[in-house]
Formats: C-alpha cells, structure tokens, sequence
C-alpha cells in the first residue's frame, strides 16, 4: 500500500524515531555528562564520585501500558521496573526512584492505595529508595518514574560498541508480552543481574533492553553503532505465548515490551563467553542470534530454508501512524 | 456551607495533601538519603562526591499548566523553570534536566518543535545540559521535567529549619500569577542567585518556593517545621496584577504559581541581613512578612485594623474539591 506524499504535519506523520533523530543533536549539554541522550541512560560524572551516575525516566500510561483493568500494584510494578530495565541495559545498579503521578480527581482512592503498595514493594524488592516526586490532576492515570543508579567508572556498557564480527545475542525469549492472557509486560523481571554480568566484566561490547520489539530497537543498536547485521530468523528465541500464535516470529521481532536484554560479544570472547554465562546463569538463556557485519547498510534476515530478505526497521513506534511489522 | 460526611472514595475527597501525608511515611528510603520526600528536592549524598545531589521533578500538563493557546516556547520555558525553582529553593545550583514528553498522535509539529524550542533555549539560559528522557502518545500535552542539582555539602536549605523568633521573608510580589493579561507563570524569574545567597551565607533557616500560594504553602513549612506563625496582611508584597483586582490580599494568599522564596532568618542576623541582601539584590525584594511561633497551633493573620484571624491553609491543591481560598 502506497501512502500520497505530503508535508508532515502532525508527530503521527513523521513518529518518535525521526522527532528524536531531528531534536536529540540540538539538545545541549555540559561538562561531565559521559552519555547524552539516545541511550537506555545517560551518564554523568559527578567530581569526586568513584562511580558514574545513571539517570533514566520512562512514562507509563493508561491505555497504552495498562488498561482500567490491569491490577494496580502492577502498575506501580511497571513503572519501577521499566526504569530498572534501563539500568539492567547499562550494566548499572539502581538506586533511587522518584515518581511523578498523574490521575483524573475522580480516581478511585482504592486504585491510588493501590498503584503506591505496588511501587513500595517494587522499591523494597530492588532496595530503591523512593526519593519523592510530585502528583498532579490530568485527564488520564500516569506514572512517570525517574531512576538514578551508579555504575564503575567508564563500564556502563552503551548501545554504540558493536563492532563487525560481535556475536549477537538475546536473554529470555521474545513476542507476544502483553497477548491475551500473558501479563509478562507487567511481571518481566528487569534482568539486572545479567546486565551488571554483562558490564562487569566486560563481556558485552552493546547492549540496549527491548521495550519496542526486536525490529525497532536492534536498528538503533546497529545505528548507533554505525554497523549492519545477519539475523538468523531460526535461532530467535519464542516466547510460549508468541509459540501459541500463527505467526510467531512476527510476534518476536514486532510486539515490544519483552524487557529482555539484546548484546553483542566479540567474536574472539564468544566461547568463554558462553561458558562462563551458562556457569552464572543456568536457568537463563543467552541465545546468539547473528553477527554484526561492518557495512551499516548491509542489513538482512536469514530464514532456515535459506531465503533472506532485508531486515528493516519496525516494532512498535510512538506516534508513527503505521503499527508494528 | 456544610458538606454531608461520607467515607472518602476517590482522589478528590481527600486532595493532594492527605494523600502525601498517608504515603510519604511509608516510601522506603535507603543510605545516602540525606532529604527523601516532602521538600523541594530530595538531597543525596554521594560516596566520594564533594556535594551533595539534589533532585526534583514537576508535571507541565494542559488545560492546567497552561493552555492550548499558550505559546509553546513558553510551555518549554515553565517546564524547566519550574524545576531550576524547586533546586532555588534549597540554595543549590542546577546542572542537568531530563524530560519526558506526552502528546497526542495529532498534536501539530509545529507546536512541538515550539516546545523543543523553549527547551533548548531555557536549557542554554541556565546552563543546563538535557540529559534526555522519553517521549509517549498520550490523550494530553504534559511535559515532566526532572532536575539534577548540586549544593555545598550540608548547606541545603529545608523546610524544617525555622524556630521560633525567625522572620519570616518573600521574595518579590504575590498574587494574580495566571490572571488575564498576566504571564508571569511562564516568564518567572527562578530566584536562583538569592536561593543560592541565602544558603551559601547560611541565611536562610529555612526555604520553600511559592508554587501552590502562600495560603498553602507557608502552612507546609510551618508544619515540617513544628512551628506557627503570626503573618502581617499589610506588609504581604501585592503584584500589580494582585492591586488591579477587587481582593488583592486574597490573590496573594491563594492564587500560586509566583514562584518566589518564602524563607525564615533568626532574629539576631536580622538587621545584618537585611542590609547583606539590599547590597546583593538592590533590585529584589525581600520583604518580612511575619514571624514564626513556638507553638505549632498558634498561627494567626494580623490586619492592619488591628483584627486578626486564624491562618487557615488554603490556596491551590491538586485533586482538592474545594479551591482557591
């Protein structure tokens, strides 16, 4: 289907990715900031620290990451652990949270009480301090959570160091998070241990986590990279939800909020790589699932009876008018 | 009027203030929380840093912040200015933003790219660096801002420092922020320069900024201070919004959004500091207000006829039924 060119208008014409790409290098920035936007999070140096600082914020929204009908305490679940996500893809430790709350007046008191004993015992099972934040009366239920974590100097782990040859791989599995009936986008487990692995030792060369499905966010890896890549459609990881659907590898690359972590490992590490990861994590998979290839134009998807076809972008993009591919 | 007595169901029977005073008390906090919630900003320290850290972060939402036909460099300008006023407000110095942007699909891309617009420029007014943030569809127009600052170790200004004898100062005039014809709640000036004299020369006992009005807010520092009050009505400064209105003391008590310093200094550096902040500030104000009482009860409004009043809270508070005083 062919859309008539014309003047983009409005944010649904020109979608989150080409608003991003034509605000973020205009946005200014100061002595001490380490990564500016466009990562899972920024880093700051603060003088003196011995470790840098991780900020990230995420907005959670009624109609768009839950609906009236989601339980309350997940809501508040959701809303930490995407912030947490965040700091899982960047090999950091969480620390604080501050919480902004927007909420019609005729909210139920119930559902309020509900949403904060979520974030409590979110906080506590992540040791967060929850610094504070502010409430406000809106038109619509909102979260917007704000995380601060640390991470060893110079080792937060950015989406910009692939390098041609890395080994790519996945935690978990992926598609259909948020189906009928799978409540994985509200009960994923940020996957913060495997990300501080990952860091710590410096195995992983990128890495980012996967909120907007496999086809939207390993192009802005390989973008800020400035590298291609062969997927090979075989070896992507199936969610038992995603199993259950005609068309699961549609539902893998394109669904969004698996909270999984995608990282690359060069090619000279990958076998001590994946033995030490099997030694640490034995009941979390590290699937590979391609190769950083040089050329960043070169982009493509190997299926198993040898047809492949061009990898491009798509998942799940705020404001673009086309949905997920 | 008399209101029937009912068992509170939803948000606005029970207004920001109850629903803070319930779930404060039960936010977990973790070591190196020097302020945790109920302030202007949460104050950090930092293992190794030289200062401490501070955070804020405030909603910017429509049909409340401002309107449809407010320009949209200004929404960007209050954004962030809002948040520079909260790190003013303990004495500190504000270095980085993120920023979280909602907006519908159909929002024009001229107004956002406005918006980005007064980001960027108010960003580089103040020297700040945008760190990033995120960006969601959603049903309204809101902005979150999250402020990271910094401040002399231990020299943050609370709002549980004043005791009794202090007085009690505001920068500025009050009242009429938002009046027709008034802009003054998008182009305020965050009192940064006289936060951060009244801190680093440890003036100020203690601090709040003016964002919900001086009949609401004074009674939160009163109340984080233990202490009361006896608040002079003739010497409360009147904006010249407030004097062209019928009732200029009640816009001054109730309206919010003036974005000036409420702030307490003992009584004996009174005389001293009176002449130290006209050196300073030759062109601002600062002008005494009232005193602070030992007993937490007794807060009282003395009239120029010599009639007093007790000092009731009031002015502007999210989610409340009942508005303005």
């Amino acid at each position: 289907m062919t859309k008539a060119r014309r003047r983009p208008r409005t944010l649904r014409d020109i979608g989150e990715n080409r608003l991003l790409r034509e605000m973020l290098p205009r946005l200014p920035q100061r002595a001490g900031t380490v990564v500016g936007p466009g990562d899972d999070c920024a880093v700051v140096r603060i003088p003196g620290a011995k470790e840098d600082a991780l900020f990230t914020t995420d907005p959670v929204i009624e109609g768009r990451h839950f609906t009236a009908d989601t339980p309350p305490r997940l809501v508040g679940r959701k809303a930490i652990a995407r912030a947490i996500s965040d700091i899982a893809a960047m090999g950091g430790e969480p620390l604080w949270i501050l919480v902004n709350l927007v909420a019609p007046g005729d909210t139920p008191l119930a559902r309020v009480r509900g949403i904060f004993a979520g974030l409590i015992a979110t906080a506590e099972e992540f040791s967060l301090g929850i610094l504070g934040g502010d409430t406000a009366e809106g038109p619509t239920l909102e979260l917007h959570v704000t995380g601060i974590g640390r991470v060893g100097r110079g080792r937060a782990v950015l989406r910009s160091g692939a390098r041609a040859g890395d080994a790519l791989y996945v935690t978990g599995a992926l598609g259909g998070a948020y189906l009928d009936g799978n409540r994985h986008h509200l009960l994923f487990e940020p996957r913060l241990a495997a990300g501080q692995f990952l860091a710590a030792n410096r195995w992983a060369t990128a890495m980012m986590d996967l909120s907007d499905g496999l086809a939207a966010d390993l192009p802005r890896l390989l973008d800020a990279s400035g590298r291609g890549v062969r997927l090979e459609a075989a070896a992507i990881p199936l969610s038992s939800a995603a199993r259950r659907t005609a068309q699961p590898l549609q539902h893998a690359l394109g669904d969004g909020e698996d909270f999984e972590l995608l990282f690359t490992v060069s090619a000279r590490k990958r076998v001590r790589f994946e033995r030490a990861w099997t030694e640490a994590f034995p009941k979390l998979c590290a699937t590979r699932i391609g190769a950083i290839l040089a050329d960043a134009k070169q982009r493509e998807i190997l299926f198993a009876d040898g047809a492949r076809a061009p990898f491009a972008p798509g998942g799940y993009e705020h404001f673009a008018a086309t949905g997920a591919s």
